[in-house]
């Protein structure tokens, strides 16, 4: 019997099952499979399975059905494009040996500080995909709250950046912006980018799809323009128009988080250690020097006081420091939605409209993306303290912004105007007053059942800022949808829901 | 349109796929689905499914290939149990409302005590289904190492009592023993509760099935009799003999434990507190007033240092207290396997031999349930203190122990005598020297490879206590397996693992 071959005890033939378990890879075995027989069936077990060189560890799904033929492995979605596998192609399922760096993890629980090597090993591990949900979370738990101090911040945000690919630019400032999120219609990015590129700027805009938003920058670019730029594109666009809004998922950068982000979700973990080593890590790998954040504040969004956005901010500007990034912090108000449409199209419009100096364009939009455009100026060293501001709003006003954005798009492939969806329909208010507060998360829940991202021109129009005076009639918001059944769907939940924007 | 209706959206055909996935429910939706169009497949997405009176919640697995039909709602087997579903019936998909619960997770990860209402809350969440294994995991971190105090532990310990049955015994005194696992062949219940039932003593013994060992109790016990045993049939065997050792789990005794444990041995984590509440919670339950606990301290079992013992045991006593539970720590040597067999079968001889006076009576097996029968004894009040031991030893010596042993398995079905295995193969030293120290974990690895517990008369003899002179060509152990196919397997592990028994 040779050494080598030893592990190599059970080859079994690759079956796709067309299972989507997103992140995690999951095999699938027959409960009268040999490795099951031999193991058995511990408590969420995982396994290695090998294809050639390449390698993934998945968890295992047993099997008691006809769904699997004697011999098979059958694999989910991920598994299958992590190992690159087809069906029939032969592959090796082996034992997993112990994962060596939960020892960190307990060491977390324990209270102890973990140094940078053992935080670089989690992020390995979890890079690899070595680690479970179950994992994951246990991670996520023993380093969320205050349980990390800001060296381990730091360590995690470098270890992170070391997790993926890592751009370089030859021009020595390139800029960024970011929003912890949570605000709906707070799409100021394309402006922003026109604005400062239009001055000069250098600014490799990579944005996310939408996860749990109606909408993510990605979603509502790409109504206008083409946003899965490969990074030949990227790069050429920039060198062409020196701003761009693309999709962020293909570049590699800091897979670490993409994994992450999916479980804090799941748990709804507030961990700012976490979100600030998720940022700015991207920021870094993304090859950015200068960036600035918009901190919303309200009662409905991620920071809910003045005081916790002040602590995170610190925080934030102390790893900034350590990982070589210039950064500023813009608190701002995040008490209701931005601009008037929610979902891509409708978010598209109000862009353009600002963009386009039209006279109804939504007024916060515009004071909002001319604030951080400012602020961006500023802290590249293009505009003089307290002049960012006033240098933007010529930009904008002047057309020349405007000229850039579509400009950008023409390079990122082409330029095409939103579009209305086929339904609509208005929900008026049923009493008279003044309106009291706006549940953002509602407001969005209703944008994404009437079909948006997945339907571009689907989501709402919102006509009831706080403070405005309503009568009894008067329309409140506008759902579109592509399909009678989703408008349906949408009106259920509104008429079941309460205090979605109340007026008193 | 009807109030109660506005969440009957989504009614769906339930189809059984044969998928295990443990505890965890999962729901397999097709990505064309209304559901998933309407609502997004946000990341780790939890569903909530109702069929008549029944309800559950469930991951959602997105499906993209021909598995399920337009309309179809597939379902994982323990999901297809909770709901009582067969294919087609008609089930009901709904949203899931957040886990207030959870807040209590994050309170404890700010550091927080959490109070008793507080804990219940989650138990209570974690018991109806309502946790995925993300949020399991969550739980078990945030409270594992020193997080809990010992009101805290108290706390866990009560609410763990009430998520299940609880029995109930006309008898005043009703004894029990448990270990805190991890040494292979530890294997004395049969014979404690054949000794003290023999005296008098009440003693419903429920025991578990293997997970990762080669043989739980109750396998073993199976061997020479039936051990799924109604609560109305080991009511029946007590009322009878006073004594019996059932399989534990269809008593639904503190449910909650059964699904912490599996994730907890997931992610190997060592957490005091969750380990006293799931030991005593299902002592309560199952109406025990007495209750002795064995130790065993070692390099490779659960417990490494007499300090670790001594700190567990301390905090044992003091939750036992709070619940009403007179307990005996005893802390013992966990160094090397106990007895000469490890599986079902070759454990159920050693213990016959012990019971039957056998001169070559495996010593160690017959010390330790002499020990610990002797302190249950005194604990109960059925000898006086430093009296038990002889008391014991007087029993079994004479033959009644045996005795009782017998007509407990009467009681439960029928006894038969344990059976060798068809294959064997001697493992011989190749070195000379003396038993420096044996691992038992790869001891137990090697009978699990070699087919235990699920071929019962599989496993291994172990020939090579500590401090053994060994001659090179000696027998350290002998493999047992029901195929050839096995043995080889098993063979492969031997030879490619190291530092199973040193000898210098």
């Amino acid at each position: 019997m040779k050494k080598a071959s030893a592990r190599s005890i059970n080859i079994l033939k690759a079956r796709r099952l067309g299972i989507d378990t997103q992140k995690e890879h999951v095999a699938y075995l027959r409960a009268d499979s040999h490795v099951i027989i031999a193991e058995g069936f511990e408590a969420l077990a995982r396994v290695r399975i090998n294809k050639g060189d390449l390698s993934i560890v998945a968890s295992i799904h047993v099997v008691h059905s006809h769904l699997l033929n004697s011999g098979e492995l059958g694999l989910s979605e991920m598994a299958c494009i992590s190992l690159k596998v087809k069906d029939g192609d032969k592959v090796e399922i082996s034992h997993l040996q112990p994962l060596i760096s939960l020892g960190s993890i307990r060491a977390k629980i324990y209270g102890n500080q973990i140094d940078e090597s053992g935080i670089n090993a989690i992020i390995e591990d979890v890079v690899k995909g070595n680690y479970s949900n179950v994992h994951l979370s246990s991670f996520i738990t023993a380093f969320a709250g205050d349980n990390m101090n800001t060296n381990e911040i730091i360590s995690l945000t470098r270890a992170m950046i070391k997790s993926g690919n890592r751009i370089t630019w030859k021009q020595k400032t390139v800029v960024d912006k970011h929003c912890i999120g949570g605000l709906p219609g707070n799409r100021t990015t394309p402006i922003i980018v026109s604005i400062v590129s239009a001055l000069g700027l250098i600014i490799p805009k990579t944005s996310s799809r939408a996860i749990t938003s109606p909408a993510g920058t990605a979603d509502t670019m790409e109504v206008m323009a083409p946003v899965n730029l490969s990074m030949k594109k990227i790069k050429m666009v920039i060198e062409k128009e020196g701003g761009c809004v693309a999709w962020g998922s293909g570049a590699n950068l800091s897979p670490a988080d993409d994994i992450l982000i999916r479980i804090e979700r799941a748990l709804d973990l507030d961990s700012k250690g976490q979100l600030i080593a998720s940022v700015l890590s991207k920021k870094v790998a993304a090859g950015s020097t200068h960036l600035v954040v918009d901190m919303p504040v309200g009662d409905t969004v991620k920071l809910r006081s003045i005081e916790a956005a002040d602590h995170l901010k610190i925080l934030m500007e102390q790893v900034g420091q350590a990982v070589g990034l210039k950064l500023k912090v813009v608190v701002t108000d995040g008490s209701q939605p931005v601009g008037v449409g929610l979902g891509p199209s409708l978010e598209a419009m109000d862009i353009l409209s600002v963009l386009r100096n039209e006279k109804n364009a939504p007024a916060d939009l515009k004071e909002r993306s001319l604030l951080l455009s400012g602020e961006l100026l500023e802290l590249a060293g293009y505009a003089k303290i307290g002049k960012g501001y006033e240098k933007a709003s010529a930009v904008l006003s002047s057309g020349q912004a405007y000229k850039k954005f579509i400009a950008i798009c023409k390079a990122q492939g082409g330029f095409k105007e939103p579009k209305f969806s086929k339904f609509s329909h208005n929900i008026l208010s049923s009493v008279s007053g003044t309106v009291h507060s706006v549940d953002n998360r509602k407001i969005s829940r209703i944008a994404k059942l009437a079909g948006a991202p997945d339907h571009p021109s689907a989501g709402i129009k919102f006509f009831s800022p706080l403070g405005k005076n309503i009568k009894k009639g008067d329309v409140l918001y506008t759902i579109y949808t592509e399909t009678s059944g989703e408008l349906e769907y949408t009106l259920q939940y509104v008429n079941m829901e309460k205090n979605i924007i109340i007026i008193k």
